[in-house]
């Protein structure tokens, strides 16, 4: 099966939104064993849409649409779909109904504008959208399938989880199954040499990515059916596991605070933060979660040096040459977890220093953990800007964290 | 002069990369008055690509492409190109001496891979790129301009900026100047309204935007110079600034940390925090920048009543009806101020609700100021997810210290 991908939107080609809902949905497709050969961005005009469409539904089996379905009149993409396919929009009662439930939930009176929201053309069936105002497009004539979808992520996301997947996923001979594994701690091409041999395996798999917080390996399975396809992939994972145990913190859709918050919670600890190189940002990924309110105590951000020695921290450590060090950071760890009675410290300390390779950033940084009597300290380099580099510090301080919990 | 931009990688088509030359590209054609109509993503394959650039050759008078200049087999803009436009690729000897001499800086010997970044075809001329190994392609035929681009957004830019900007210019008739202007404080629609009668005015141009940091508002004047199209956006900028001054903060590529950081520095004041609500994003946001360090003295993050209590919150506050209020707010931007020493305290609280359409997360939070014996408080309400909330209240937050350090 050929997917293409259209998005629509003028603010699309003024640069003004990134398209994430293309990337989002290409990640979706190999899975399903579905090749992507095209996306393309187009505006909120008429004419060119229908020739975007024209092309796609020639070459392409399935079509994939995200935006252009709000009420406004820039918001055409109703209004293409029935030009390409030369039918008529026609209101449909029953979405007029749902739309008035839905501003009557809000306390609020229906703009007449969003009543070409509730028609439809007769090859397609609407696709309910509990988180938004704009019904989704499911087309199937001549043996092509369209799907139209909202624009706005939170919209378009659950839309295609709960709605389009368990529908499309029947119209495609066999079963693929993935399974993500999550490593931190060893560069990409590290890891690539380590699974080499795998690399070329033509079923299960192997995709070896880069992420924000760390590598992740992807295997997938094609097979006749679940069963088969999970017998495929089982002895493969094992073989991965042996391979690279120690650097794994994680499968599918796991994150790395959320497998943190897990064990905490699962062993009823706390933890407290003591941050500087980092700024807040490892209290604030902690935090992201609602979950985070039993275990997370709380954080200490230290901007500055007097900011450390008012949270406790030895002012002698501090003049000392020791003052971007591990023992800088377990002292942090210490006091953190002392100041907020937590089971468990967390320090972060570290600087950025000016690579070899010119212009290039390169912190150095320090994590300690206290936890008990039980001292862990951890040091590392990571080149890139500041946003990068901190983004990274935190996954290596969650890294160092589980890595304590797990032991 | 209407554009097309092409992005080439497969990597774009599997999701795992998402594309941000063609925003950052797009973002800059606007304020040169050239059209953008369409851009696509296609994967490292000569016949698609191909098909792709005769189609942008016969629709579009500028195509900018990035990517698939690199040194390996898949990178195949370059016989892509060679190919469209029925000509030979040939070895330039001065570049090749120019790729010899990159990796001779860095101690290594060239891979023969590499020679293919050293062939050209007759109507391109080669673009430095100081910044790797790849030079871009600048070609002119038969009234159209192609320019090839590498993919790193790290090579892309520097060489968009310096080298093609600059030529590109000069070839465009007019000048176009934008201005956008930045505000926090009121909704969207009641932006929208306020400014209504300008909306449809066609030069200069009105737009309205809603983002994480607020509304920004965008003015482009098209011109014969640059003089004359700074006097028509002038006057229309001083009204909108009548009409909306006191939720303005910023404009262009201000930013809400920055303009108060600038404040800060400014006025040699310093900066605490504490903060319950957003979890550390307040501290980890202020402290993004390298430049916050001598105005940044620090964090209290808490997670929990204990903490606020550890941290020197009066325990009669937390045990009382005033949990979550601006009195508590007032009191943590105290505690924040004295506990660290620092000219100003903010201090931010609040919960999350269910709101009235279901699922729907609603924000209540509170702000408190505290700069000097100046005590000044705030409180909102915010729809969203908790991550979208969490970022609405950080700006909320540099929003009311703003205020107050402008007033």
């Amino acid at each position: 099966m050929r997917a293409e991908i259209i998005s629509i939107g003028t603010e699309l080609l003024l640069g003004e939104i990134t398209d994430t809902n293309a990337p989002f949905l290409a990640a979706e497709l190999p899975a399903l064993g579905i090749d992507l050969y095209w996306i393309s961005q187009v505006g909120d005009n008429q004419a060119r849409l229908v020739k975007v469409l024209k092309r796609a539904w020639q070459r392409s089996d399935l079509i994939l649409t995200t935006g252009g379905l709000g009420p406004t009149e820039d918001d055409i993409t109703r209004e293409a779909i029935a030009e390409l396919l030369g039918e008529k929009l026609k209101p449909v009662p029953a979405l007029e109904r749902e739309l008035r439930e839905f501003f009557a939930r809000l306390g609020r009176e229906m703009p007449l504008t969003n009543l070409k929201q509730a028609t439809i053309i007769p090859s397609a069936e609407a696709i309910p959208n509990p988180s938004g105002t704009a019904p989704g497009w499911w087309v199937e004539k001549d043996s092509h399938i369209l799907i139209a979808m909202p624009g706005p992520p939170r919209e378009m996301q659950p839309m295609w989880q709960n709605r389009v997947l368990p529908r499309l996923r029947p119209q495609i001979g066999g079963v693929i199954i993935s399974r993500v594994i999550k490593l931190f701690g060893l560069p990409e091409a590290q890891v690539a040499e380590m699974v080499a041999p795998r690399l070329s395996s033509a079923n299960p798999t192997l995709g070896v990515y880069a992420k924000a917080d760390g590598i992740y390996l992807r295997l997938t399975a094609k097979a006749g059916d679940e069963k088969e396809a999970g017998e495929m992939i089982t002895p493969f994972e094992a073989e991965l596991r042996e391979a690279l145990g120690d650097y794994i913190w994680g499968v599918d859709s796991d994150t790395l605070p959320a497998v943190v918050g897990c064990l905490l919670a699962e062993r009823k600890l706390t933890l407290a933060v003591m941050e500087s190189y980092t700024g807040g940002l490892l209290s604030a990924t902690i935090s992201e979660s609602p979950e985070a309110a039993p275990y997370f105590k709380g954080g200490l951000v230290a901007g500055s040096d007097e900011a450390r020695v008012a949270y406790g921290v030895d002012y002698r450590l501090i003049a000392g040459s020791g003052r971007e060090s591990a023992q800088m950071a377990l002292a942090m760890a210490e006091v953190a977890q002392s100041r907020l009675g937590a089971a468990i410290g967390i320090g972060v300390t570290g600087e950025d220093e000016l690579g070899e390779a010119e212009r290039r950033l390169f912190g150095t940084f320090y994590i300690g953990v206290a936890y008990g009597k039980n001292k862990h300290v951890a040091t590392s380099s990571y080149p890139g800007s500041r946003a990068r580099v901190r983004r990274w510090v935190v996954a290596a301080a969650l890294f160092e964290l589980r890595k304590v919990l797990a032991s």
